[in-house]
């Protein structure tokens, strides 16, 4: 019996714990795409427990314990940090093989030393031991997480009327580091305007244009002013760094339609009228080709993540908003718009370098030849699948997508990991995502699948480096 | 080589083997959604042959002999007891890799304690054997066949005009049982409404109709009318110990409609009226949600089983009627309405403990993560995503359900196993399940990733214990 | 570490390898569907060497190429056959974990008995050896690779205004050939109508049209004479040896319609006017139906490869034409049409023997049970699920498919593996999937899954036989 989680956690040959010790375990870390707080980061915030940092904003942990069976006062309620502390360490020994499970026991290993599984006859114990290092270890800062995790860069998510000044502020404090102090993150922002086609909440959208009037400083008559004004904060990211651009979408939108058509939609909605569906999907398929021409001519890289059904429980999205763990995965058929919808900006010549991020496994076939149809030549990769995202992002959902990916596509070219996660303690996920590919690999090797000699030895070794930095750090360009 | 089904068929390691034979294998088992015939309990029915009893009615070895190239006449014909059963014998050495492999000589072994495997040069010798005991032995009635397997509790499947006499006269024998009569198996009727919902077929939901009339001895001349008369039956059914609903439905239904309409549909369908698949449409959402409040006042679990496409062989429908083998896995998308449907009820504090069971497994992970989204925290687990349903109902269809259910929700609060099944031989299914069960999380310890001393290990070995049947003892609360 | 693909590539027990070592390799193979050309055939043609052999028109090489960066120049252009190898080559070690890989190495080794790895380092020297043999050694024609591989027939793919003199040209040299002169394939033509169905291009129909009264020697000017030229071409094609036919459709379409309708909807096609949506419909419906009682008349076998997204990159398109690398799978729901369509045939007693392929895997378990509907006991496996096909038609997609059937029908009946190809040296296919097949049933054998004496061991190692020959020459029954 092998011992839990120990040194060759998921390694289950020899050629992978090769592969994992020797290659990918000291490669940075490209975060290329996260929810993290830019005001943390810039503040270097300092958690006051274990609790704001591990369940203030979780919410794969709250539906695990609310499946559990625990009242919402102890989730999302008024109770202290360790009541609550506790009934999540009454939930973690009934989620043995779910990825909390993991998760949990990495992050207590890696950040803090802990090799204790956390039950109820730990939790007191392990509360305070971390609430210890997060209250007085100068290394258990926003910035202190990061930099023990050998993080190179992360990119944010941000709306287009952001100012991005927490960005800004971090980066001027960085530019006037001295030479000696070393491990500073690079902070980059990203482009996610997708409140830009929400057009089927009228009066959201409305006061939408309202708020990007003031961040372009500019009026909006019309569509054509719309626009503008979403380019001009386009070039205003750019200026700050911005290359890459992020969209959540139920679906693929690729319905036929005519400027004149958009543009009187956009007068309705903006006077408050509510649209039909075949008008907003008019408005969300022109705005979807308009982000991706913006992103074209900026050189950016695009990432689409589409599938979920989101804020299903409409009474706990009125008592605590969205994201709170009342999403789920959907089912709805959009392979056409897809193919639609990417053909039309390859066949201008403006099909940007592209990342599709599915949310439903069952689609993963479907995802991994689609984007063969694109691939140009231009450049390794160009139409990327994106690593196992939200309920995916696990051992299972992760094989799954690098196996699909392989027998369907190159693995070789994929830009691997990346957390999309709002705590500076997800990084351990990397570390999964390094192990699992490694494990993959190993037992390819062992199996003689992948000779393992001369040339192709070193072609997997670089591989393996590769998938975990070089590809990313190629690919960006950043 | 491990020998073909010894005691540690599916047992693949040592914690495996230790979980199994220790935890999983002497818990009860209630068995709390069948197709068994109460009739056949009340009077302690017995069989006048093996082929009576394999093949009188079950539908899998029906489609596994017709793919064998055997003429209808030796499957649901004329033919003697023993043709039939030469037939079936002829064609098990063809079901390699097919469950009905391992049901069939499962249940040899456990019922009969018949060791040999079925072909065409046993078929005679397992015959006479099996007949000699079914005609002779005490043990092999229907009660005995349910004693000897050790099960607590059954469900049935019953229609809302059903009198349930056989219900009563079995619990009247019970309650006047000495206690000098141990093994008495608790009968308790399900309620399973699909014919108040059927309006597609005009002229048989009008005789449906009048059927609830007489049972619910009242009249109905108005769609409110009738759901009085059905919450009539509801209360009968309560009074006989019901605590469980279930639907058998193509997909969810959660269209927009008001009372009005409802109304003047159901006085169309009662004139005879073909309605409109709008129509049609809005009266299944209609029913859905007044079964589902009915079954929330009353306190009840409330089953879902969506999906098949029923009855596709018109040929065979005509000859021989429903549930002979003609249904197959359907791809139809449902995520949206059941969403809405789950929603409304929780919004309006209405929503019933839950499960939920889809036939087609690439719904798999859409139905993990549904349920958590329901999930309210009073209870827990209380929206379940049900075992490997009909086809899905073997080893593979149970590993991938337990693997998704294990990474999107809580396996440890899973309610289990049930047979679904229409025969008395059918409990060794609850067997596979539990070495299934307990060689996944054989695996996972042996590979380190469940830890497996103290706390740990205790709670590993009281899962299996939980799932195999505490869990189905405190949700159902029978 | 067990060596790069060895005798026992694939093979992962010790019954495993005895299974395909003493039962699998011996079987001629039987290529049931191909595209290999009948002129390449009957000419005996010779490549001029192994960049027009694997590089001439290999999409699955050129998307893989794309992907990794090449430019269209060295996989499509003008470039030197010595520069699109080396383009190859450049890629092949990218291509780790795509079967791209191990048909690579599969192809060099059984066919020019290399055993070196392909890459940059081997590239100048594979080239010249490859060439070599094309070019000198007289086993290198079409028919010499056939016979290498021990190909008993073949059948093509052929449209119905084919003239098919190909094949009479080389069935009468075979038939003028001596006693002396052995290892002959025999090849069929198969027929394949999808251009008699396409309406939704008015123009390509009307011309198809013309050709069509061409081949059949009559006139058409009505929808009645349309169906009586095909059925002349039928006959024709039946006279010619053909027993198969197979259809390549997006969908299944069983749209209701009347006779009147169809003859309006052609008499407008022919008359150059745009369809809608639902005319296309009912006329693909009509079609589909029509081709099938055709076939059942015959007594011929339909195929039907069903799902693709095609020729989704215009830019490639109007360049290359289709067929160039740009089809991905769809996600189209098709499972109620299917059974609709099969239903129709089968209650009119004309339902011929059939195989069904599916390219999208979540469609397995849906495809699986579809099957089971509508086997009718008058042969072994009438409705078959074809194997793993396209994209699936690799170990994964293989297992899948045969894990899938296993489960859900019988295995032991299947008809087995074809190659589906464009190419003289993609019989190692086979051999990939009689490896995977023998590796399936050793595990189960090792795992006490399947028993292994006596009786049962000779029907494991009948059914091994069976699957990789017998089956198909039972059921197509040339």
């Amino acid at each position: 019996m092998k011992p839990f989680m120990d040194e060759n956690f998921l390694l289950e040959t020899d050629v992978a714990q090769d592969l994992y010790h020797h290659h990918a375990a000291q490669q940075p870390i490209i975060d290329y795409h996260c929810h993290l707080s830019p005001a943390m980061v810039a503040d270097d915030f300092r958690f006051r427990s274990i609790t704001e940092l591990w369940l203030g904003g979780d919410h794969y942990k709250w539906r695990a314990m609310r499946t559990n069976g625990v009242p919402e006062r102890l989730i999302t309620g008024d109770a202290s940090d360790w009541e609550k502390f506790q009934a999540w360490a009454q939930t973690v020994p009934y989620c043995f093989r779910n990825p909390l499970y993991h998760w949990t026991h990495l992050e207590l290993k890696s950040a803090f030393g802990i090799d204790k599984c956390l039950s109820p006859t730990t939790a007191r114990e392990i509360f305070d031991a971390c609430n210890d290092r997060l209250l007085h270890d100068p290394a258990f800062s926003a910035r202190g997480l990061m930099r023990h995790y050998n993080v190179e860069l992360v990119c944010t998510t941000d709306d287009p009327v952001d100012d991005l000044r927490h960005h800004t502020a971090y980066a001027e404090e960085m530019a006037a580091s001295t030479s000696a102090e070393t491990g500073w993150t690079v902070m980059r922002p990203a482009w996610r305007p997708d409140k830009a086609m929400a057009v089927e909440s009228p009066s959201a959208f409305c006061s939408y244009v309202s708020q990007l009037e003031a961040a372009a400083d500019t009026d909006i008559c019309s569509f054509n002013d719309f626009i503008d004004a979403l380019q001009r904060r386009h070039d205003f990211f750019h200026a700050q760094g911005c290359r890459l651009s992020d969209h959540g979408i139920e679906e693929f939108y690729a319905d036929s339609y005519t400027d004149t058509e958009i543009a009187v939609i956009f007068n309705n909605v903006c006077s408050g009228t509510e649209l039909t569906d075949a008008e907003v999907r008019k408005f969300k398929s022109a705005m979807l080709y308009i982000f991706a021409v913006q992103d074209a001519e900026a050189g950016w890289v695009q990432q689409y993540h589409y599938g979920p059904l989101r804020n299903n429980c409409s009474r706990l999205f009125r008592q605590l908003g969205p994201d709170i763990g009342c999403d789920s995965i959907g089912d709805t058929h959009t392979a056409k718009a897809m193919a639609r919808f990417l053909d039309l900006l390859d066949s201008e010549g403006r099909l940007a370098k592209t990342i599709l991020y599915n949310i439903n496994p069952a689609d993963n076939a479907m995802l991994a030849t689609m984007i063969g149809n694109f691939q140009d030549g231009s450049v390794p990769g160009k139409i990327q699948w994106g690593s196992g995202w939200w309920f995916l992002d696990q051992r299972d959902g992760m094989e799954r997508q690098m196996n699909t990916l392989s027998l369907l596509g190159l693995l070789s070219r994929f830009v691997g990991m990346l957390t999309d996660s709002r705590s500076f303690l997800s990084y351990p996920r990397h570390e999964y995502f390094r192990r699992t590919l490694c494990n993959l690999l190993g037992h390819d090797v062992e199996q003689g699948l992948i000779p393992f000699s001369g040339y192709e030895e070193q072609r997997v070794r670089q591989m393996v480096e590769d998938i975990c930095y070089n590809n990313a750090k190629e690919y960006f360009n950043f």
